[in-house]
């Protein structure tokens, strides 16, 4: 007899970032265990950027609807569970929370060895405004990633598919403060603040997995250097927090979960090919029963499960302007509009792309993918649930 | 001996909505005559909403590029040839030029009758504030419809397959000239007037198209009875003038035009399925090689040809937010957003969609769709290069 | 021996829509009593539009802090408290909160007969999408007004100086179920639908004041007749509720209040010269020190009281886009902004000049002030410190 | 017998940035003469960022129109005449151009040599993406001002008013081709770079005209050292020019203008006192009188004379947000705010100031103020007709 990772993955709607109506229903009905809740990764229908309080009220909401359950008061919610809420639900992308929980069963020598979804998570210390995109914070972050692999069950590291990380950012007030003490941070624009922070941080999950070498990686590197980037890692920068949260997406040999993952990186962002053969080649998916899958009628509940063909539960995207002001070498003009930030651009895009694959517009495109795949493009996942 | 008519497509990069360098040169070279221009359809960089002036500048700039060659006053050039600048290239879509010219060359009675592309525009009478978005602008547009058929040598409806009009809005100062004048415009709001002026003329379109029955539409069917639509109309409303322009593009036996062109009708916003079997199955395209072509080099000339592979010159798409607010049955944010328009958000997400089928950027993806197609879907048409 | 009412006023600051950390600080010090809050004008630093968001999560925190304090659930908090949050916080304004707290006392007979400061609020019942904007709304909400005046101890209409509504918005999820059911909303646009529930709720506080003959008011005038007005109603649209939220300010003789309150109209934006003579002529305020006064130090805490030679607690004032397009006879260009909406501008306009006239910044000026003072122009109060 | 110099100043409404039809009749009436125009400084309503293309459709437009007249091509127009488009006319501000034309005229010794307006101009060479915001820039518009003055026949410092001037901007295609050269901008931000250009331009006017010591100016003060500002400069950023363009305008003894000029420095966003006691006590403005003047009814053609009581012409102003993020002690939400940038939101607040001090809202109000006055304030020039 041994101890065995079951993992459970649940995607839920909302009416707007207070909404978490349906997640009551799920706990009252007993399908969902506030106490087994290990992370929740939320989309939220803010701007995304510096001012999107709706990430801070969904987590607010999440905090004030587990604290009873958790016997604990609201604030320290957000030290058991990681709440990664990722602002900006562009184009057809719909608003929702994907919540993991995860249980311990007894198991015995006989059972099943396949390789199945398992994940853990951890935090890094409270950065100061001038660590934010210098090595101390690719540091902790790698060192965060470690522990995280490590609540998982991960020895090693292409098991590890995606590391969501939530990552702060540098208010005004944070700034002037900094200044004050007379500290240098690497930017004095709040929003340019955001794009350090998730570039340090996806810098820290490449040290971590091996795809980039610490030795060559120096506070310069950080935002100019786009050979260096992690080809699994996903940061989400938010003003509710002061340190980073890490949260480990891998696949462990006997685990319980009845679910797999696995992920490719797109090379741009219409690159729609590496996502189909990801779904058709690694995870046995039917792509053409997804994309033609019927449409759903409008009043039908946005909670319903998707399309029976399809046995996806999300994908997990970063999505980010090419920095060269191109792709498939024609001019965009997303980086010189100064009415949409270049990050709403990207999701609404990038969402289009892998909604009209997946016939589902309930994902996870998070926008900025600094050092996250290459220039232009940036990492997917996809979580299946296995064949019964 | 009989003459033929000869259309010739371009399709060109620019720098900003006021460069028309690259037409200049290719003026310069000979390549595209002047006078042989009869219609030019452009997406420039503004938010393509009723502060637009990027439309307006474009128009311009082409009118004082043209008229020495036309011999007339830059004013005068609008009356020639048909500009219609379509604002807004959110996400990856690329601003350019497509530029239509005609001429009409001697075939003997042994030349191919094979269908080609053929083109032919018209204008309607400049409308009253008060007759947008109603039964007056309704007519009208039929009307020319029929003259623009007439002036392409088309005789049956099915040879139709896109037709494109410009079309006025309400300015702040048209509406207050209207109201003091006594008359009722259908709306107050500058933005909702852009709305009514696309679904007016796009039912105009449907009726002299045989779609829908003249006799069952009323003004009051405007923007409320979806079930009224065209498949093959796409109207932009502008500030730039205050009548219809109208082109319309389709086939005729015997045309010499080394293109050829098919439409069909996206059901929603991520319906990349319907593009795909146009392409492959009305125009014959390698879709595969399409969109897995080799990724163009940012420094390679934004006018350079597409992928050898790929014979697309153009796709014509129409976008629009889901107006019951679901696509697939899940919640969209976009007719909400009081940031960004509804029809950024929409032309950001399929010009997404269409980029990763075709696997280039510089697409003619137009928003609001108001009649234009199912709710929440459009039209799109293929332009498509035959092999010689 | 009688009772008679004392109302206390704090304006506190917050470092964002979440934060009560100071009103908290307040309760804890016993200057605030949570029991004897009844109503609470916040402005937070959302788009103040549809999807803002920072209304519903600054009264959400409202809810959790004072529920232990009421013995009730968070839910509850709402129905016993009338908080009005109002988005937008445009240029100067700085987001804070306006804390109305009551209590009843006892007085001799010789206690003071000079006006002070009272206030009283009511509810209207819920409203369906299609009430919204009509005559239904009017009627409902001028019974509040009138039991609001009851609960504040007004008897006659001119001691009413100021009646701030909380009202309801149409969401595309409210549209839809309208429509599902056959009824006709004013509107199917949901910004627009604000305008319409702020001036409907205009006329009924005009109808309840005798500003305005109920019998000359039918459905069509709302947002077309603008002669049609309340110099003293104040109307904010939000989503987080379904009825109409009353709170009426005014002055009653022998109230212990320490405050005066006055009003008067702006006739446009920028008619500085009207808001000065009413705190010079009607409220006694120097507004020359006012003006003049030293500039804070930028780290002197959010929260201190303003300058000593100001005794000015509060400005309550409305905003708008003049709708003829005009301001002193010159075009301005905020009706057709497709970037920024037109109360955002105006509240950042009509926010510069208030700031400029009393020295401080944060400020109650809401948008959108249809039937609310003359187009253009809007409603002004002032509550201020009577001196000692 | 001697020669003076005679500045005539009209200020001009428009429709759109495209709209000279109120310039075209004052040219054809006689009024303004093509050829004594040497500089205009538009308002255009564009964003007034990094793609604000009403800038460059304004200036293409002022060219075509001049070209005739000045026997020129389109193109060599912008050589002779200063063209100055400022975008941006948020809240009350109503887009115009300010034209300053000035001839030569022979006087005898007798005349007065009382002082009044003149004005000069000069340019500096193009600068590479890496000049901007660094010495190299700061050098060649310190020589450029000087080289304006003695255009101008200024000769000393404290005869200078106010001088404009419009900068480049680094553009996607700037920056890659720079950073394709090995060359280091100091931003890849295009947004960011705006801000650079126009603090080292006005740092050059700070050298110039002696307001800082050149010696301690380096690299690293722009954009940090706030101690170090003009009190006369006002740099406007766009993506029309690769140099700087230099307006100065000052005072001379023995002008024959029928103007004054004078200058103060708003101390922050909200300083109505600077400006008020620069009209009154430099100018002798009857600022009452202005302020309370009759409003014009909307219908008055916008290009009328502003009230005969009010000699103003225009006031030329620079406003921005204040970096420390406070207005008077109190937070603001400017520069956090990511679906409005800060520029725009310090326009509408300080336009609105100023509008309500002046009575008018065709001014002259330019965002982003680096090292243009004390940080959160800005420079601010009044032209007055002097009394016949």
């Amino acid at each position: 007899m041994k101890m065995a990772q079951r993992v459970e993955v649940h995607r839920v709607g909302c009416a707007g970032p207070g909404d978490l109506s349906e997640v009551a229903r799920l706990i009252e009905s007993g399908e969902l265990k506030p106490r087994e809740i290990i992370a929740v990764m939320g989309k939220t229908e803010g701007n995304g950027c510096v001012n999107d309080h709706t990430r801070d009220f969904a987590a607010t909401q999440w905090c004030h609807l587990l604290a009873p359950h958790l016997d604990c008061s609201a604030q320290q919610v957000a030290l058991q569970v990681a709440l990664v809420m990722s602002g900006g639900t562009e184009g057809v992308l719909s608003p929702h929370f994907t919540i993991f929980s995860r249980r311990w069963e007894e198991v015995d020598d006989s059972a099943s060895t396949a390789k199945r979804l398992v994940l853990g998570i951890a935090h890094t210390r409270d950065f100061l405004p001038e660590e934010l995109g210098r090595e101390a914070q690719i540091d902790a972050t790698a060192q965060a990633v470690r522990d995280a692999m490590a609540d998982a069950g991960i020895t090693r590291n292409e098991e590890v598919h995606f590391v969501q990380i939530k990552c702060p950012l540098i208010t005004s007030a944070r700034l002037n403060a900094a200044l004050q003490r007379g500290a240098v941070p690497m930017t004095h624009d709040t929003y340019e603040s955001m794009a350090y922070s998730r570039g340090a941080s996806a810098l820290g999950v490449a040290v971590a997995l091996g795809e980039c070498d610490r030795a060559a990686i120096h506070d310069n590197e950080v935002l100019h250097n786009w050979q260096l980037f992690s080809a699994r890692a996903s940061a989400s920068a938010g003003i509710e927090l002061l340190g980073n949260v890490v949260i480990v997406l891998g696949e462990a040999a006997g685990a319980l979960s009845p679910y797999r993952i696995g992920h490719t990186v797109m090379q741009d962002a219409v690159d729609a090919a590496s996502v189909r053969r990801l779904l058709a080649h690694q995870l046995d998916l039917d792509v053409q029963a997804a994309e033609h899958g019927p449409a759903f009628a409008a009043s039908r509940p946005q909670t319903a499960n998707p399309h029976p063909a399809s046995r996806l539960v999300n994908l997990l995207a970063k999505a980010e302007a090419s920095p060269d002001g191109h792709v498939r070498g024609q001019r965009h003009t997303m980086l010189g509009d100064s009415d949409i930030q270049a990050t709403r651009h990207a999701r609404a895009a990038v969402g289009g792309v892998l909604a009209s694959i997946v016939g589902q517009t309930a994902l996870y495109v998070s926008g900025g993918a600094e050092h996250q795949g290459p220039p232009g493009g940036g990492p997917v996942a996809a979580i299946v649930r296995v064949n019964p």
